[in-house]
C-alpha cells in the first residue's frame, strides 16, 4: 500500500476457530491494535489454539523484525472463550475459520446470526465453499461475505474480499478498509469465483508443472529454474507446492478425477514417506 | 549460472532467417565472440535484417551496460549472405529461425542437410512445430534438435534444448554447453513437449487470468497486483501479455476454439485499436 494504513472500521473482532488460519487471523488482527476475541469448541481446542498463537507470533516476529514487539504482545491481548454467544455478543466483525464442511459452517452461522449485534458484519474465510452457499443461514445475507487469507498471513498478505450476489457493496468496501488496517493487501472480487483470484491463477500453473514432471519432460529443479529465470519470480512451481503443503496439494488433486495420476504420485512419493513440504522439513526440496 | 561461462563448442555458427528471433540469436552469438554467418532470402531481407541487428544491439546495450561494447560491435562481426549453400558450407552449428510453416522448414532443412559439413549440428528455433516433424528432412536426425529462445534474448535468457526421440543425447549435451557459452540459461527437456517447458507453464496461467477478466471477477490491475503480492513475481499476467505482444496472444487464442471469446476480446479492444502491448506503447497498460 502506498497510502498510509487506515484505522480499522471495527473496534471488536471475533475469530471463530483457532486452527492454522484462524489463529493467524486472530494474531494479525490483534497485532494491529484491534480488540480480538477468539472462539473454539472446548478447553482442549483453546489450549491448542493458544499454542498456535504463540508459535505464529514467534514466526511473524522472526520474519518481520520491525513488528516483533507487536506480534510478541498480540497473543496476550486475545480473549479466548468456548462460549459462542459470549464470543460474538459484542462483535463488530466476525471472521469464521472453522473446518470446511458446509453443514458445520451453516450451523455456526445460524447461531452467530442469532447472537451477534444486528450491526455486526460476518465473513467466512472458506477456501472451497462459496459465500452464497451459507449466506441465508446468517439471517443477514447483505452483511455477509467471504474474506480469504492465505497461510503465513503476516508475509503472504493478500486478503480477498468476495461478496455473494446479495452482499451490500458498502459492506465489502468497509471490509476492504479493515483488511488494509491489519496490514493486508485487499483484493476485491466483483463476483463469486471458486478459488478466488489467487488460486484461480495458481492452480493451473501448478497443474501444468505437475504434468511436465509426470510426463518426464523435465525434472523439478529444471522446471523451477525455467520459471524463475524467465519470469523473475523468486520461486518456481514446486517451491510453491512445498509452501502450500503437499497434503493440501494432494487434497486438491484428489478432488478432480483429471488429476488422479498426480494425487497418486504425491501419495506414493511424498505423503507415504512423511514428506509434506516446508512444514515437515522435506518435500520436493529439503529445508534446514 | 554459478559456474564460469564455458567456451563455445562451435567456432562457426550460422543463423537462418533474420526476423525478430533470428536477428537476436545472431546478435547474442556474435556478442559472445563466436563467428556468425546469417542467411536470409534476398538483399531486401538482408537489409531489413541488418537494421534489426543494429536496433537490437542498441536495446541490448541499454539493458546490459556492462556488455554495451560487445553488443555494439556484434552487428559488424556478422557475415550476411543470401546464398544458403555458402551460408552453411563451413558451419559447426546451424540455427534455423525461418517462418513457422512446416513445409518451408522441411525444404530449408533438406537443402541445409545437403550443403552443411556432415559434422554440423542442426537446430530449429520453432515455437510451435516439434523437431520430430522435420528431423528426417535433415538427413541426419541424430544431430538435429530444437533450441528455443524467447524474445529479448539478452534479458529473457532461457534456451530450451529439446531433442526428438532420435536425437543423440551427446549432441543435446553439447548444445547445452553452447547455450551457456552465449550467456543463456540452458533448459534441458528429456522428451518432446509442445510449447516446451516455459510456455507449457505460462499459457495456463495467462489463460486463467483472461478467464477472470472475461467473467468480470476482477480488473486487470487487481489480478496483476494479486499475483505480484502473493508470489513476489515482478509482473502480473497482464503485464506478461503486454511483453509477449497482444498479436501473439491473439494468434495463440485463435488456434483454440475454447479461447474464442478471449481472441474476440483482444481483437475488439486491443488489436483493432492498434494496441499491441509494449511494442506499440499501449496494451493493458501504457508505456513511456
Amino acid at each position: 500500500m502506498d497510502s498510509p494504513t487506515p484505522t480499522s472500521p471495527y473496534a471488536r473482532v471475533t475469530v471463530l476457530g483457532l486452527g492454522v488460519l484462524g489463529a493467524q487471523i486472530a494474531l494479525q488482527t490483534a497485532a494491529h491494535g484491534v480488540d480480538v476475541t477468539a472462539y473454539d469448541v472446548d478447553d482442549d481446542a483453546l489450549r491448542a489454539g493458544r499454542e498456535r498463537l504463540e508459535r505464529f507470533a514467534g514466526a511473524a516476529a522472526r520474519d518481520l523484525p520491525d513488528l516483533a514487539d507487536a506480534y510478541g504482545a498480540a497473543p496476550g491481548r486475545i480473549r479466548l472463550t468456548s462460549d459462542l454467544a459470549d464470543a460474538v455478543g459484542a462483535a463488530d466483525l466476525v471472521v469464521e475459520a472453522v473446518p470446511e464442511r458446509l453443514e458445520l459452517k451453516r450451523d455456526v452461522w445460524a447461531r452467530v446470526g442469532a447472537a451477534a449485534p444486528p450491526s455486526a458484519v460476518l465473513a467466512t474465510n472458506s477456501s472451497s465453499l462459496l459465500p452464497s452457499a451459507m449466506a441465508d443461514a446468517t439471517g443477514r445475507p447483505e452483511r455477509f461475505l467471504a474474506l480469504h487469507f492465505a497461510n503465513r498471513i503476516w508475509a503472504q498478505n493478500t486478503a480477498e474480499v468476495m461478496g455473494h450476489a446479495g452482499t451490500d457493496p458498502a459492506v465489502a468496501d468497509q471490509v476492504e478498509v479493515f483488511a488494509a488496517a491489519i496490514g493486508m493487501e485487499p483484493i476485491r472480487l466483483h463476483r463469486e469465483q471458486p478459488a478466488y483470484v489467487l488460486n484461480s491463477l495458481l492452480i493451473p500453473l501448478l497443474g501444468a508443472a505437475a504434468e511436465l514432471l509426470l510426463k518426464g519432460v523435465a525434472d523439478v529443479e529444471t522446471i523451477d529454474r525455467t520459471w524463475r529465470t524467465a519470469t523473475g519470480a523468486p520461486a518456481g512451481p514446486f517451491q510453491v507446492y512445498d509452501v502450500v503443503g503437499l497434503r493440501t496439494a494432494h487434497a486438491i488433486a484428489s478432488a478432480d478425477p483429471a488429476s488422479r495420476a498426480w494425487a497418486d504420485y504425491l501419495q506414493e512419493n511424498y505423503l507415504d514417506r512423511g514428506r509434506f513440504g516446508v512444514e515437515s522439513g522435506e518435500g520436493f526440496y529439503t529445508y534446514r
